[in-house]
């Protein structure tokens, strides 16, 4: 058969443009042939390197830990400025989920609001992975908070109705103790610093509480890693959690998150400059940081989301770059989609400190509340909560089953769902507000379906459950004042 | 409210650990305070990088070309044995799709079946990004193909009626010509290499066809982005092929599609060995190719499919580092969905070439079959196919409605619908099979009714469309015998 005809066909038949093509996207002209290519993408990188060497040898105090000496200069993450936030310091030792002990810590958070003389109007606000106490504007700090539209007077948490504290979490790196900080001999813990849980951030949040004289929340609200403090509060302590909300998060972070995250982790300890943790002398691993949230914002929005916002549209080059109609596909970004990704890694890569990203992150993959892996950290439930059940809480809600017509039971229940359920038992007693988001990817909604079914499972009669559509994805909790605001406000009042 | 009372309540409770708890996953024993951490997940990096090096020292011919030479070590990823395929050499240049000239090039190639006296029983078979012509096992190369599973005497692609052809795509490194190639002066192209799109692609195998006098395919069959060339097939020859098979590809890549595989270029060429493309006379960038594969394994399976097969278990240690109960969780992968992505990054990074990944996975972003996008890049689309529609061509098929209970028309179908169904114009007359995975991230199971939509819309009445549930995402026509093999044997009988 190799010595078959050849058989002759115009396939440049295709190329012949009898139509005058519409503005062209990519030139096919030919342009010199085997030219050694360029890679702005790729110089970037090295570019910003050099500026970081450089600024890091003009100022030999570059590296000094700034949370012990307000005048040296910052970090290179933007670390706010402590007269921006409160900070508590809890200056005894701290047992922590995995054996280890943290001598002391503190905790940055902010307040909206005023308490009210019986201490009774607390909301205790918990951010995700990468937030900083900084929710919404205060005096201290006229900038805009992460949650701005959801939090002040008339808001969904309404200020004028509520105490709202909400902190930097264990292991971040704005104002609170993690890896960037030092340890008692003044040294950066970096990657010296215990693995961190959902349980530590919040026990800290408590001791917190326990400094401003709080004994009861009126309720613990969080999103995403959030959500999971939320539940972890309840958990904890049932007796002094009012009611809990959890939008976008999990009682049992999937494979699917972990291995989202693992990328994250993976190309960041991969930068040479990571060098085990241990970079707070010299240039942070900018590229890995860069690269990981590229991953990571892949993981906050959907694909549909950018087919409405982005589609194929082409990435603008600057004038010097030459018109649209000279140009051609490279292996560096040619699409929208990849500016956008691009830019927003290059936003964050030095706005938040490395190996906070990889605490954090790897205290929400950790994060599960199934009786075995319970008792598997050594840890037993608390009793469910004793407090009455709270009958004012529209009757609408008052039953288990209120919302089983447009949510039925699953078919094929996951097998973990009655563990699930036998390690919620401390949260039974405790009105709950479950929101998921149908684009999620990351924390998809058959998570948020498993939470209120084992919560109904475990006895909880109490477990609002919403759905929202739209495309906005995780974080869609940002962004939906009208759906998430309005749950949260109905929940609360 | 600073001055408020401390209030002391015993969190410690929770750690009393009255029952006894099941074999503890991680330890919560304390380790020695603030040991030095060890990081092994980033010292097999570095290990690896030494053998190469000393490899690379040691054999000064290892970056030789070896396709001009057979007698040379091979170079570091794993290019079959020219002897273990076809290889045709087209010695003419070659136009391609954005105005570069290829000078020549060489397709390699295999077969399954005999060519009948009339040589229309010929079923050319399209590979994914990274796969070679070896689909199947053959005399010349026994060891299992990729769909090994699906072509045989009897089986989906029954090779006692068909002639199968697959080749290794151009830009592939796999014997065809790509950016591993030497130019016609003997050096390689690295990233000299012009930007190649499944045009072209599609283009050199025609010229393969050409060669074997095979004026007329059967049927174009692809999945992933051989899918994408099916399409492109019928696309460019209307006339020369019979019908198309395209699963769990698409006409039109999504910037979903093209975020993950941005993701995946941009840790790639961040790896200080790839040098711009040019690192044949050095070590390869083996850690951005285990970082792009890990990020690209996340996208072919599904999470519901690491719920069942990893769940929530642990990595398994070396018993030289102490048991389980030892274990305290750390910065490195702790979950076997961790060791998965990580093993799959490690099997993957020497076995294929970095400029070919680069330059593959650009063709698939690029690929857009819309009118407009056709026109911009200079192309004219062909008058449909004068074929006589196929009657024998079962009449469950045979209109456009047949589906539209289970799959009716989207009530907002996406704005480029229309768009897409003038550019698919040239398919209206070929009868096609579109198959579609509900689970599947990459391609999801949207882009496949879009297709499906669109060309009814274009006016084929002949569009068979099958959408399949299951966990195993983008990899279901990889795995799925029964379902995929079963719809691939309905259609070409």
């Amino acid at each position: 058969m190799h010595s078959l005809l050849r058989r002759n066909i115009s396939i440049n038949a295709v190329f012949r443009s009898t139509r005058s093509p519409r503005a062209l996207r990519f030139s096919t002209t030919a342009s010199p042939r085997l030219a050694t290519p360029s890679f702005p993408c790729v110089d970037a990188h090295a570019a910003r390197q050099s500026k970081l060497l450089e600024a890091s040898s003009l100022s030999p105090s570059y590296s000094r830990e700034s949370t012990d000496s307000e005048s040296g200069p910052e970090p290179p993450y933007a670390r706010p400025s402590p007269t921006s936030y409160h900070t508590y310091h809890h200056s005894s030792p701290m047992k922590m989920t995995y054996g280890d002990e943290l001598p002391s810590f503190d905790i940055a958070y902010e307040t909206w609001g005023e308490l009210s003389p019986n201490r009774d109007n607390v909301v205790l606000l918990h951010t995700g992975l990468s937030a900083s106490s900084h929710a919404a504007s205060t005096s201290m700090n006229p900038s805009e908070g992460w949650w701005e539209k959801f939090i002040g007077p008339g808001k969904a948490i309404d200020t004028r109705q509520f105490f709202v504290i909400c902190t930097n979490v264990l292991g971040g790196c704005y104002g609170s103790t993690g890896p960037s900080s030092s340890d008692p001999s003044g040294e950066r813990y970096a990657t010296r610093f215990p693995i961190v849980s959902i349980f530590d951030m919040v026990r800290a949040q408590f001791h917190l509480l326990d400094h401003l004289g709080v004994d009861r929340l009126y309720a613990s609200v969080g999103s995403s890693m959030g959500g999971m403090q939320s539940l972890a509060a309840g958990w904890l302590f049932p007796d002094r959690v009012g009611r809990i909300v959890s939008i976008s998060g999990t009682a049992r972070s999937s494979p699917g998150s972990i291995a989202m995250r693992h990328a994250q982790r993976s190309v960041l300890m991969a930068d040479p400059n990571w060098n085990n943790g241990f970079y707070y002398d010299g240039v942070p691993p900018h590229i890995g940081m860069k690269l990981a949230r590229q991953i990571a914002t892949i993981t906050y929005r959907s694909g549909p989301e950018w087919d409405q916002r982005f589609g194929r549209k082409l990435r603008k080059e600057n004038s010097s770059q030459g018109s649209v109609q000279d140009r051609k596909p490279t292996l560096c970004p040619d699409f929208l989609i990849e500016t956008y990704l691009d830019h927003q890694g290059e936003q964050f890569c030095l706005k938040y400190d490395a190996n906070s990203l990889l605490y954090v992150s790897k205290a929400m993959d950790l994060f599960d509340l199934t009786l075995p892996a319970i008792e598997e950290v050594g840890m037993v439930p608390p009793p469910p909560s004793t407090i009455e059940p709270d009958y004012s809480y529209s009757s609408i809600y008052a039953t288990a089953h209120t919302f089983s017509k447009s949510h039925p039971p699953p078919p094929n229940p996951p097998p973990h769902l009655p563990e699930l359920a036998e390690g919620l038992r401390p949260l039974a007693n405790t009105p709950m507000l479950i929101l998921g988001v149908q684009s999620d990817i990351l924390f998809p909604v058959d998570q948020q379906r498993e939470l209120a079914d084992a919560l109904r499972m475990a006895g909880n009669g109490r477990v609002g459950y919403y759905e929202l559509g739209g495309v906005w994805g995780h974080d869609t909790f940002l962004l939906d004042v009208l759906n998430v605001g309005g749950a949260i406000r109905g929940f609360l009042s």
